[in-house]
């Protein structure tokens, strides 16, 4: 009886559907499929972890910012994933990974008809998931950088730009088989291709942008601004932890038996710079910080995403705990030299992520069996050639976005559509910009709005 | 060494249990077994999916209404999952997949010894889990549309009575095997049996109960009442939209190379859906909507729903589009006509799966390689066939929701169980039916009430 | 042209580090890897379940305490995942599964080079992520107990203890093959081996910090000192259930046909625990109560942790009610007795360990074909063996954790680290101990502090 009612419920989909797995019957399925299936399961359940990372994104930057701008923050990320996914898949995917055309349609069309490949790699879908997630996450890292003080307009065009053009680009450069891996450059799963594109273009936005007013005093001397709410912000730090064991151990891009490896690594760096981080900030400030804290474990995790193929587990958790210092000095760095940065993420994802793919060419262990003996780094017998191609993939990076995005929000600007007026900044862009308030008048009295929130009336 | 770590680690769980993988030993494993396993822990994975959606659709929904009724909205969602699937275990998972019998007690006995089928389906236990996470899903659409002034005993009789019996007889007619799979109706994974299910009945309960106090003004005209949260309503938003990747790509119940199409088809619509909405929301309310926006990802979600398997990536695209627009209409077209529903969710899951399941009788596309000719919708040469079956569907299901759920909340009313005093209203329901403050008074100070909150003292 | 595309995607990595999936080539792929790799990849994704608990954790105690307190919970809970993780790595894992050596740095070493075993067993990473996970769970559930009054470094010393000693000592008794496996103790997933030492260091470390300040009165009346959040609390235990799948699914170690009866005895009991608790608090306080509804589903989970496996689903639901039926009294007891536990962490993981361990003794079905006949408990025939055992070991690890954590709290205390000052409980440990504010003077006005938020300047 219970096998009927497995049969009902199987046989109600063969009924108005083809059954797809019907290929697979009994005796006939090839080995290689079922192997090829796993890779594309594997790979598929990794896409949905990185997607999550939206959410935490959102998160970090909505609780570390003014509870005014909350619902703005977690627009913004909601819309980097809508905007971001639909022009990745008609431009920048192919950018990205044709080199050939810029603009395709055509994969969309008629149900990706010749979309599994035979040669146990990924299906083309699974593949566009998977990297239209990682798009997507380089663009929300400029959000929180330029938070509280950008207009939605100026937003979607920066963020239409990034995901369809300027991470394509790069991209391309190594994962699409161009200049940078020709050159031997290594960035297992995006501390520079992804992280520091998205932290660089936040530092041009930064800057354009300009401070949030009250930031800097007449004196000169930064100012706490502080968040609304470190529940969430950490909460959104939990999920970007967890959602990194979809970006680094995908990036293997098949389900293999390095995969744990690269998780292990992975786990040990996000450790490493919570540590490191709540001690840095011990030192500095007399007490441990929770938000430094927070910013340690992503510290730590930007630290190990180019290396965690390439690096042992204890250099990872080496480039996590140096991850974490690094993002503690970074972001009082860079409030000294008064570029307001409201969540960190120019020194999260840009420094780090410059550090990280430095730290492969310090630290690639060619003596493990993983690796070939060319591609380890200077402390582990390599010499310095693979230090040498690091920089010069750092580098360039960082010359391309600081060039593109800085002439991306430089024009916003002149189109007058960069920052609200400073009526707006001090009212909040939930209502200056949405005309919602986040919080409601029963949660925080101070907050009844002109417009009330619309959306759920 | 290591290998004696590991085999300590296995050999200690082997001394007291018996270890069931041995039945896998070196050369004995069938190929077909080990694509079966796939398949079980596939959609074992996606069911883990579809359960985290209770806790979106508790955000989305607690943050949408007021502050003092969040520990209400918390405690119905968690109680949804808790009553639903002990329902489901013994009398709604019998309705929907046998139809012989109401009531199953006998397959949780035992150990569930015949669960392994043999032909490559699923294994009964993990059937059930996916599908009893649907169950719980159908009914708690319901908690945010009668949101801020049911009973809470009113409550657990609707939700008892729709995960034991209005949505285990819908989803009988179609994936039980019934008349609607037998006319050639399509819903891949319930737009029209999960979704529609729970909007119509959502739209019973929301007219039966009536609207809020204060909701509808002596003039007749809508007033806003801003929901009290809205980082905690769209953080439901993002986990809706993670948990759907377990929702859709696993109604094809199997890890075959059909999901990561499903899968790209839903992520269009959703994004398609989130920018359809803004701009939508921009044009009508002149700025661009923060919730309407996050509506607008659900509303694609629920719009590709029926026709992940059978649309094409661009037509999911435009279907999500399209579901954008249509549940932003529908949310002021329910305000206009008066009937109260504070997170839309009429619109979402009722409006928007029913336009999803109409949009495979439109977008279906035969010319793809996998789906036969007859099922191609009206644009794509399968003539109106397809699109009549679809619209019977719709019409069937909405008419026995309307009927069903139409006779339990008006029978809820008439024993008094349904709608609480105005005076339990105005206090709010956490303190009135729970006799506890969601936000305890050092976080609302206006919120101290008679009666503290017991839950952790 | 879309193969183009997908090899440029492959080749572009495949340039710059070895491809180890060439390993699986065409067709020399043993079938015997395949099912390896499915096991790996699934212990994999359940230990990203666990590691996401600790987000279940943190905002559970987070918010079931007060505002003045959230970002210290958050703090340490990231704490818990980052110093656990490091220690466990070094010092735990070793004492837990080889029990020849302490300390062990060199797995470490040289890229894990003999990690995959040939035997169908898990590799070396993914067996340590998985544990490493749990040693974390262990250290985080008595965070809760003592919140609100606990020096930050006297949380540290305690923490690093527990995933270091405490805990790898005892899960070496059992799944290091040590004393109480070979008595035939069974603990399938961890109910005491993990949630009871949680649960009794949380009991000896409330005890030896003693009730928060306004806990009980003058008269010895327990006071309520609502929690400040129950929308987050509760999102934590969504949160928890989630993870629960990776927990006990999970410690089945391998991909096979267990897996999915497992995991619906887990939902039955988490169900069943929410039901029972919800109708006991509503019996004991005249209202549902939201949080001790939320503690059932925990306490449920809990209770079937150590029978996951052995149980069938009846008596996993019944063990689930009973559970969140002892879990609402214990929370009572413990108030009565004077012991201050904010969040009912004694009861849920303690108490409810100590029954789910027993009732494997009573329930677990020998009738059933997963299990040996000797291995069934008092009531399906095997007689009072089973139960026996199981009384030692939880009696055995009640005792030694009692006397290590005693020691450890007494210790600290000793050296004056253990509890702050009054004027630091009463001004909050987020300004005292952390020098922030949890929530911004925007978000909650009455929180301006001394000191600011330095986090996200």
């Amino acid at each position: 009886m219970k096998k009927a009612i497995i049969a009902g419920s199987i046989g109600a989909l063969g009924v108005t559907l083809l059954n797809p797995s019907a290929a697979f019957a009994a005796d006939d399925i090839p080995l290689d499929d079922v192997q090829m299936i796993l890779d594309n399961t594997f790979i598929f359940f990794a896409a949905v972890l990185v997607l999550f990372m939206q959410a935490g994104f959102a998160l970090l930057a909505a609780g570390l910012t003014a509870a005014k701008n909350v619902g703005n923050m977690m627009m913004k990320n909601m819309m980097d994933m809508s905007i971001g996914v639909l022009l990745f898949a008609i431009v920048g995917y192919h950018i990205a990974y044709s080199g050939s055309s810029i603009i395709g349609f055509s994969w969309l069309w008629g149900g990706y008809s010749d979309a599994p490949t035979t040669d146990y790699s990924l299906m083309l879908p699974v593949d566009f998931l998977f990297q239209a997630a990682f798009a997507a996450a380089a663009a929300t890292i400029v959000a929180g950088a330029v938070a509280g003080r950008t207009q939605f307009k100026g937003y979607i065009i920066y963020t239409a730009a990034i995901t369809a053009f300027i991470y394509p680009v790069v991209v391309n450069w190594q994962w699409g088989g161009g200049w940078l891996s020709e050159l031997g450059f290594q960035d297992f799963a995006g501390s520079t291709l992804v992280h520091s594109v998205g932290g660089w273009a936040a530092l041009m936005g930064a800057i354009i942008v300009g401070p949030r007013i009250g930031k800097f005093g007449p004196d000169g001397k930064a100012r706490a601004i502080p968040g609304h709410n470190i529940a969430i912000a950490m909460l959104g730090v939990f999920i970007l932890f967890v959602g990194w064991f979809g970006f680094n151990p995908g990036s293997q891009l098949a389900a293999d038996v390095e995969v744990p490896r690269i998780a292990v690594n992975t786990l040990l760096a996000a450790a490493g710079g919570g540590v490191a981080a709540m001690i840095t900030s011990w030192i500095k400030f007399k007490k441990p910080d929770v938000s430094f804290a927070g910013n340690g474990i992503l510290g730590g995790l930007v630290s190990i995403t180019a290396g965690a193929y390439a690096l042992d587990g204890y250099m990872s958790a080496v480039a996590g705990i140096l991850g974490g210092v690094i993002v503690t000095f970074a972001v009082l760095f860079f409030e000294k030299i008064r570029i307001d940065d409201p969540v960190g993420a120019i020194s999260v994802h840009g420094v780090c992520g410059a550090w990280g793919t430095i730290a492969v060419g310090l630290f690639a262990n060619g003596n493990a069996p993983f690796l070939d003996e060319g591609s380890s780094g200077l402390f582990f017998g390599g010499g310095a050639e693979l230090l040498i191609n690091q920089l010069i993939g750092v580098v360039a990076v960082f010359v391309f976005v600081v060039i593109t995005a800085g002439a991306l929000f430089y024009g916003i600007k002149k189109l007058g559509l960069l920052r609200v007026s400073p009526e707006d900044e001090l009212a909040g862009l939930d209502v200056a910009e949405h005309g919602v308030v986040g919080y409601g008048p029963d949660f925080i009295p101070s907050m009844v709005a002109a417009g009330g929130q619309k959306g759920a009336e």
